[in-house]
């Protein structure tokens, strides 16, 4: 019986002693004379197996010179280990050769450095770092669609194409069907008539426009789908192309939209902690020391909520020297991020900021000064969400359009999501990657994303 | 307490007789003399719930001139509907209006035709037939994670910006950060060297070939994400812009690939016919009579599996007036796809299909001309789904690439695979929206996608 190594350490009561057969790669390979060893992987679980074989196969010879890298078919007896901390192995009847591997191989079984496996990305899955971070990737992924969908959201697949250019985030990708060597011109203007969709498209930066119209639908919805910048932005946590989850419930304020937040995050959190064990266990060992209490600790805690104006307030008290001071009104830089969440001793939802530095949609707060928006900060990683509750006032969406001198054409279905049915209503957005570089401690985006696209870099 | 009309529905023991409050819309509003009924939902079921107001509230006449379309609070009995086959009715303590909603609004309950809903696409979740549409797109979205995270697939997030224009399936769109107006060229060609990636950039038809990375890594791997053709169709089926899932299997030939798609296919109909009563129950009634029953026999029955031969020779033999004459070695036409499915009175995976009209990477038969491809077709849709046991052979798929003329340097990478541990993979792929028009009977692809792009279309 072919059986996933997952499945055996699932259930190894139950095969101990029987006959078995894997399908796997060699992941390494240690030859005695009279017995062999290899370190056996299928890629069903983080933990590899060991196969024994010894000189009473026939082919015992041959089976020695396999190489690291090839897949393989080893027939054999689950027997217990005589090795300490070792459940079992595997006593060979019979290994097949189902493909072999030139001694070239890149991934040998010896440290690898990360950008040598970042220019191997094809291969680097099957090396542990990344073989843990991808199978967290997609545990997360799931945790996150089962958070929602148990809790009655529908799962809105925003539009990835998209003739707005006024979702206020930054740089935009540009999309067309045109040779970019002949672009058809008219009257010394792009002739966007010629194009697929006759006007101008790119890519989106945020499915939190259009996600609203399915709030003012369904009550709750989520998104979770690729988002694009075209920001020329060399470092360790931007990317050109990632995942972006972006909830939106009607009938819900800023104070709902936090419950919700926390609620979501300690979810995915423990569900990782939970399905992804030997992963973790591998991060808290080789990547980040003390990660999984870190994460336990957020799981537990409650996360403080203040305003921007009393976060403010504490920095202008702290007996620090600043690179940045802080002052009202203004932004909050990363070493006060730091500071706020090193003070409260955990996560810090920071509330009412001031409004001209956030984003057109924002709630405005009676004050006339802020916004009822949120963003959460976790010790170690800073802001990890942000969220706001929407204004839902037809007339002072509009003035705020018109003050920041915004096209109100473009987004006509928007302003009327205030004339038809209005309603309280708020949502946030979690960049995927970011959480995954909290939950992993693997500092880098290039790291969490399969085949990340980066300035100068579209391969594979 | 403020609860969801889905709560409601689920536990109407538990409220019947209770006060409750619900926040939704008004989608209509009868009036009588000193009676008013308002069909309201909140979004987050199908079913409405009846609200029975009566002139003993202080403010009935107030309440009595609230539009269709507006947002109200409901303060109310859960009591026993005099109303025959309606479980329950809201005896109303108190209305507050939220949001009003003029009488202008577009979405008045009367039948709206499709294409004119299609233009209000911002408001039409608000309408039965899309509320259950997306609703159903959400469902079917979550199963299909739900099949293959509960079998140990990874979930692969293929990049969907791409420097490979040899994925072989129709045209791409090109991305660029460039101004259209302003393309930098270099001797008479594009200056690719100032774009954001240093090289031409398009947007993925595919995540098929990353996706093999995965399974020759975790054995079991899944792609679902949006996928883009820059086709000029102005078709009932055809978008530019669509979701596919595309599974990759190590150690699976294509006999395997057959029961992987087939138990995939029956899971995910089941689990929307269990998860979606009243949803299908509406598509049964008023878009395609039968659907309930034409799906529960899918369910149930034993998919035919016949090659590409016997079916050329089953059509030949067929006392019909063809259109398009079945030949050997030829493509099968949708009128035969239809014969066949008739014929066999359920769905058939066609095997073993010509090489020459099929991709490059389908593993060749031994007569050399065949190769391990599958189609499945199902009664009254046709082809729903396409896979193919991937060519293994180094050396055959060069060959193969070779006599297309293909560019092996830009896919190194993929033929690699072949010589580092390769093994027996297969794979297939599902265009989402073609499983969703399967599933709703919805037969327009621009009704099952939120926001669709098609030629000339990227509103919104």
């Amino acid at each position: 019986m072919i059986i996933d190594v997952k499945e055996l350490y699932n259930n190894i009561d139950k095969y101990m002693g029987k006959e078995i057969t894997l399908q796997g790669w060699i992941r390494n390979h240690r030859k005695q004379k009279e017995l062999g060893f290899i370190d056996f992987s299928d890629g069903t679980c983080f933990q590899h197996v060991q196969v024994v074989y010894d000189d009473q196969l026939d082919d015992f010879d041959s089976i020695t010179k396999y190489h690291v890298g090839s897949a393989i078919e080893v027939h054999g007896l689950v027997i217990q280990s005589p090795k300490e901390g070792q459940a079992f192995e595997i006593q060979t009847q019979k290994i097949l050769l189902l493909g072999d591997c030139p001694e070239d191989y890149p991934l040998q079984p010896k440290k690898h450095s990360r950008e040598f496996l970042r220019e191997q990305a094809y291969l680097r899955p099957r090396a542990n770092l990344f073989q843990a971070a991808f199978r967290v990737r997609s545990v997360a992924a799931y945790s996150i669609h089962k958070y929602f969908q148990e809790r009655g959201y529908v799962y809105f697949q925003a539009p990835l194409l998209t003739a707005s250019d006024c979702e206020g985030a930054g740089e935009m990708f540009h999309v067309t069907s045109f040779d970019l060597a002949h672009v058809p011109m008219k009257d010394g203007e792009v002739d966007y008539s010629k194009d697929m969709f006759d006007c101008p498209s790119s890519l989106t930066v945020s499915g939190q426009l259009e996600a609203e119209t399915f709030a003012l639908a369904y009550k709750k919805t989520y998104t979770f789908g690729p988002t694009f910048r075209a920001e020329n932005s060399n470092t360790r946590v931007h990317a050109n192309e990632f995942w972006m989850i972006e909830p939106e419930i009607a009938f819900c304020d800023l104070a709902g939209d936090m419950e919700i937040m926390e609620d979501m995050l300690k979810y995915v959190v423990s569900y990782v902690l939970e399905h992804c064990k030997d992963e973790m266990e591998f991060f808290d060992k080789f990547i980040e020391s003390g990660l999984i209490q870190k994460l336990e600790k957020l799981v537990h805690s409650r996360f403080t909520r203040i305003t921007h104006r009393e976060a403010i307030e504490i920095l202008q008290k702290a007996d620090v020297k600043w690179e940045f001071e802080p002052k009202q009104g203004e932004d909050i830089a990363k070493e006060h991020e730091k500071y706020i969440t090193e003070y409260f001793d955990g996560p810090v939802f920071i509330t009412d900021w001031p409004k001209d530095i956030k984003a057109f949609y924002m709630k405005e707060n009676e004050d006339g000064q802020t916004v009822a928006a949120v963003d959460l900060e976790v010790p170690g990683a800073g802001e990890i969400m942000g969220g706001s509750q929407r204004e839902d006032c037809y007339e002072k969406l509009v003035k705020r359009m018109d003050d920041l001198g915004m096209d109100k054409q473009e987004l006509y279905w928007y302003i009327n999501l205030r004339k038809f049915g209005s309603c309280v209503h708020s949502g946030f957005g979690l960049g995927f990657e970011r959480l995954l570089i909290y939950i992993t401690g693997i500092d880098n985006i290039r790291d969490v994303i399969p085949y990340p696209r980066t300035p100068g870099n579209c391969d594979f």
